[in-house]
């Protein structure tokens, strides 16, 4: 039967996070998965159950977010993203679509995100992207943010960048790259990692921007590190200068038939 | 006395042309012309008549246009933009001020114009910035466009890529540049010229998306310019896609004093 072959599907979506309370479902509020999941309604004519790999915030964008579910009957899957982009906003694209294993799972099965933060570093705003980024008008000592960064790196424990009132468990991450390069007005710190602590990558910027400033010196990076007190670390940055660009899977889910 | 000595102003203005009838003062519209100069009131309890280098359409976004004007009264110019800013709507920003000398004229003192347009090239639309792009969801063939806009460039009749029904007398240009580079999902045209007819950019960037498309041989460009006709140009381009990055100056503006 060609609901049992065809039976789960993976999609990579783009978003604007501005007009929308995050990626998670919820009752009384506009967010991208309900956003999606009607989208899916309308194109089947029932219901469909969305699971998204990254829970993004209110007015956090995604270049690559990807969600997966079932299919809810058999359906001609030619064309599956400009059919279900027919029924989005134009804040919210679908970018690709695969046919994924019945068992795949998009939050355990992601090896990895990628985060870029965009700080616009002019002493005049942007008109442009003000949606988009942090912006800073002081002089950002780049320098100082990467070594700052370097202290970041590895396996440790971050519950020094965890929002204030987190009740995760484990706060042990694997961060596997944090680097700040500059490109005209933008500063864009990148950040990979196995996975984030809740705000995790928006407290990182905040603290590298503070290093930025020249607050403190580099190695107390260390030391904020070591403290495992929110406390310790610098301000959380805005939520709309991040962006979710990546998650990775491997095998990539570009091994996948693409629909 | 101070306001004989620094009495004419130039300023650099970023904006996002969505919401705007263009650049051009209309009295029952809302522009980026009268948004500056009601500004510019509200800063200097004064009329200020603001002229701006390149009448901009609506839609079209700019990064780098000039506008002068004489100031109404002394004033102290320390932070002018920042002053500006803060009496101007998020969409449209100044991003220098410079002190020019008083005959200074944006229009015949500009020594050449760059302007981008901005091509989207894949598959599904960005949901990130649909408005500052032409989404074209088929194959572009880059190295057909580029031998095609080569026979653009020079000193020659651009009566082919003006919209009918202007009025304008000669129609003699310098191009000096017309590039297509691929950036990604992104396709950038390039365009630098000494002055520009009405829509040329546009009927330019449509020219060359039909033979990136393959509708006729590179070569056929020739025959188009030649014919002197707007019928034999392609489309024109859809305003939102294109930019005003920078006027040109001879001196640049960045050898005024700054304020």
């Amino acid at each position: 039967m060609a609901e049992n072959i065809i039976s789960k599907v993976a999609l990579t979506i783009e978003y604007d996070g501005t007009a929308y309370a995050g990626w998670q479902y919820q009752e009384n509020a506009d967010t991208i998965q309900r956003q999606l999941e009607g989208a899916c309604q309308s194109l089947f004519g029932d219901t469909v159950s969305l699971r998204g790999a990254s829970r993004t915030d209110a007015g956090v964008h995604a270049r690559g977010q990807v969600a997966a579910f079932n299919l809810p009957r058999p359906f001609s899957l030619d064309k599956l993203p400009s059919a279900l982009n027919w029924h989005l906003p134009g804040d919210i694209k679908v970018s690709k679509a695969y046919l994924v294993p019945s068992d795949f799972n998009p939050v355990s099965w992601a090896t990895g995100k990628i985060y870029s933060y965009y700080i616009f570093q002019r002493r005049q705003a942007t008109a442009l992207a003000g949606k988009y980024c942090w912006h800073i008008s002081r002089e950002l000592d780049i320098a100082a943010m990467n070594k700052a960064a370097s202290y970041c790196i590895g396996t440790q424990d971050f519950m020094s960048f965890q929002a204030a009132g987190s009740s995760v468990v484990g706060t042990v991450r694997t961060l596997r790259h944090l680097f700040c390069r500059k490109q005209g007005d933008w500063l864009v710190i990148t950040c990979i990692g196995d996975g984030f602590l809740y705000n995790m990558v928006r407290i990182l910027a905040g603290t590298l921007v503070d290093f930025g400033l020249g607050k403190y010196p580099p190695e107390n990076m260390q030391s904020i590190v070591a403290a495992g007190d929110r406390q310790a670390a610098g301000p959380t940055a805005p939520a709309n200068g991040l962006f979710l660009q990546r998650v990775l899977y491997r095998p990539s889910l570009d091994r996948y038939p693409q629909l």
